[in-house]
């Protein structure tokens, strides 16, 4: 579980489909190391507790202090890989957890490395997409608007790669300078005021500061925003949140983005009991 | 479980009651989530304790990533709600855990907020002046003296919340400027050595040095000046201590506070179940 | 298990034997206080993993907030007796460890005590060479070559008092400035190349930076070094390292460092069970 690349349309319904019946997994005792180099309270506690769910252990290394005396990724993998069943890995470089899985004895499920991948917040995002926004992602096309930092949000880069299987399209509103390549994406262009009225999914991140040396103004929605938009979008945020999400929305039956939390323990209970049975 | 306010003075018996007899509590399969946004290992540790000893699991959140990311106390909670069955919080700010129980779905317990309150501390602490120094509550009246920094010890206003609910007569004797407003307290006037004399309990605190920048003069308890005391006395204090309370005391018969920590995980034990009971 | 001082031959076979066979030990239902003064995440996690392999429980203190509210090794000891059946105790003070368990009403076991002792890393580097260097402890002379920091390193003096219990010659290699005194021990002098034709095992250890201010320049191994060595040496390294293991042995057959790691969990269930069973 290193890269979205590897996906294909089926293995993401698979996910979803397993994702929706995490009541019937069976219970393990496997014991899960949650790797940090880089804080995550969030991440690092849906794997907890997805983890526990499924009746297993975990062993949280937040603050790797050989690290700090100079030992390698690659060691360190290699000595924690004596320690539990499953490393989650959560590091500031590209690459990191790719490299982590040539030398791991066990899997190595990528928690975010760097500006590069986020692959399991990719599946939770899509599955909730799913869940609030569609239940037929095969036929249906369905049109998302990414809002924000777009340009750093790696959790964006990932959860494109997955849209991509399927029939999208895409508007992307964010301050300038926050950019992404769109070669090869479907994309509408569209004002905030007209991405709202047409869109089905609303993904809005807050601008990255800790990836920046700028400053950026973020788009904001609003009460006022959504009152005219579209009556059956959905709108989506990895949290946390900033400016650009004021708490006045959290009241509107359209936002989601509490629920994508719950949906993000599930996913990560199925992606877990994936790899459990790889072993066996 | 937010405020002392709350409780009558059967519901403190019944705690008590239900404190006694932990070693029946059934076992649960429920998580916990310490979310403490100020460091605290002796009540952190407490509850890890009780709920271990309940065999449910537990979810530590000291250093939460995510408040550093500008995320606030109540998106925070509506996240971590999704992570396990209770939070128990510990706050720098004064009713941060009314704010948390709001909008939580999942109960809430205050393990301390600001110079608020820390009502399973107090719990604790009446339950070991029940064990070790009056059986009968509810007839007898009793003298309990505090020591030191009485104005800054959440602990201290806590318990006389609750010691309020009984026929209590109250000593304090603090360094000036450390005072708190008596109003309304059974309150008698006494000097270290006549209060040593009568009172059933000594309840010594250190100076709160975090919570102030002038300096004080502890008032120190001795060898000397304990073998002149009542013989029944109790001594307890909420650890951690410094000079005000010197080792050479820990021998003597009369003190307590180090079984006031077993007390008290048997305490937090009868709470969790106590909430536990009320999901169901 | 405080010292290694304590240890007879006959006791060191025994923990070795037990080692081997930890896959028959009972489940238990303890938990483990791994509190750390000094952040070691390898050996936290090694204890970790050990008890949760026995199936108890653990609580985790890295960063005690009363020692920083200035309470003592003492007061915490006796506090976190309350909380667990087993302490596993890391503190930068020499004799930290027996002071604890002058106070602590459970076992204490030393998990490194400033420059003192670290006598469970010496009973899993004894038991790796039993494992891979010799399994005939007891009849067999072997030569073993300590480089590097020798002075400097705890793990190091608590492996010779066990290799002392039997029939050892020892080659001793280090930077100048960073050597032992060596009266009473059976000791050959040889070159760096001289010791790689003759000795069973290479214990070669990383500069320990944090405990000096001086820089020594590092003895290092290498593939060009090991071509012409004994091919039935084994090396080991109490792990992390620095450039005195450069990673292009790691292919040797002869590198056993990471098969340490694995055999250090299996020794710490075998001294975890031993202390459960002592309580029995």
């Amino acid at each position: 579980m290193i890269s979205v690349k590897d996906f294909t349309r089926e293995k993401v319904i698979y996910y979803i489909q397993k994702a929706e019946n995490v009541e019937k997994l069976p219970k393990c005792s496997k014991t899960l190391i949650n790797l940090f180099y880089e804080p995550s309270t969030r991440t690092s506690c849906s794997f907890h507790t997805a983890m526990l769910k499924l009746g297993g252990n975990i062993i949280e290394i937040t603050d790797n202090s050989s690290a700090k005396k100079g030992e390698s990724l690659e060691d360190t993998i290699k000595t924690v890989s004596n320690y539990g069943d499953i490393i989650v890995l959560r590091h500031p470089e590209k690459g990191a957890a790719e490299r982590a899985s040539k030398v791991a004895h066990v899997p190595v499920i990528n928690a975010g490395d760097g500006n590069g991948e986020h692959p399991t917040q990719a599946l939770l995002d899509i599955y909730t997409i799913y869940e609030e926004a569609t239940k037929d992602l095969l036929k249906e096309n369905i049109t998302v608007t990414f809002i924000g930092d777009i340009k750093n949000s790696r959790t964006i880069h990932s959860l494109i790669h997955l849209l991509n299987l399927f029939d999208v399209t895409y508007i992307f509103i964010s301050p300038p300078g926050l950019e992404i390549d769109t070669t090869g994406l479907n994309v509408l262009n569209a004002t905030l005021e007209e991405a709202l009225k047409i869109t089905d999914v609303v993904y809005i991140t807050r601008i990255q500061k800790e990836r920046t040396s700028e400053t950026y103004e973020p788009i904001c929605l609003s009460k006022e925003l959504l009152s005219s938009a579209y009556p059956d979008l959905i709108i989506m945020h990895p949290l946390p949140r900033q400016e650009e999400l004021p708490p006045e929305i959290d009241d509107d039956p359209r936002a989601v983005y509490f629920k994508q939390v719950a949906y993000g323990v599930r996913m990560r209970m199925a992606i877990l009991d994936e790899l459990i049975r790889t072993m066996q």
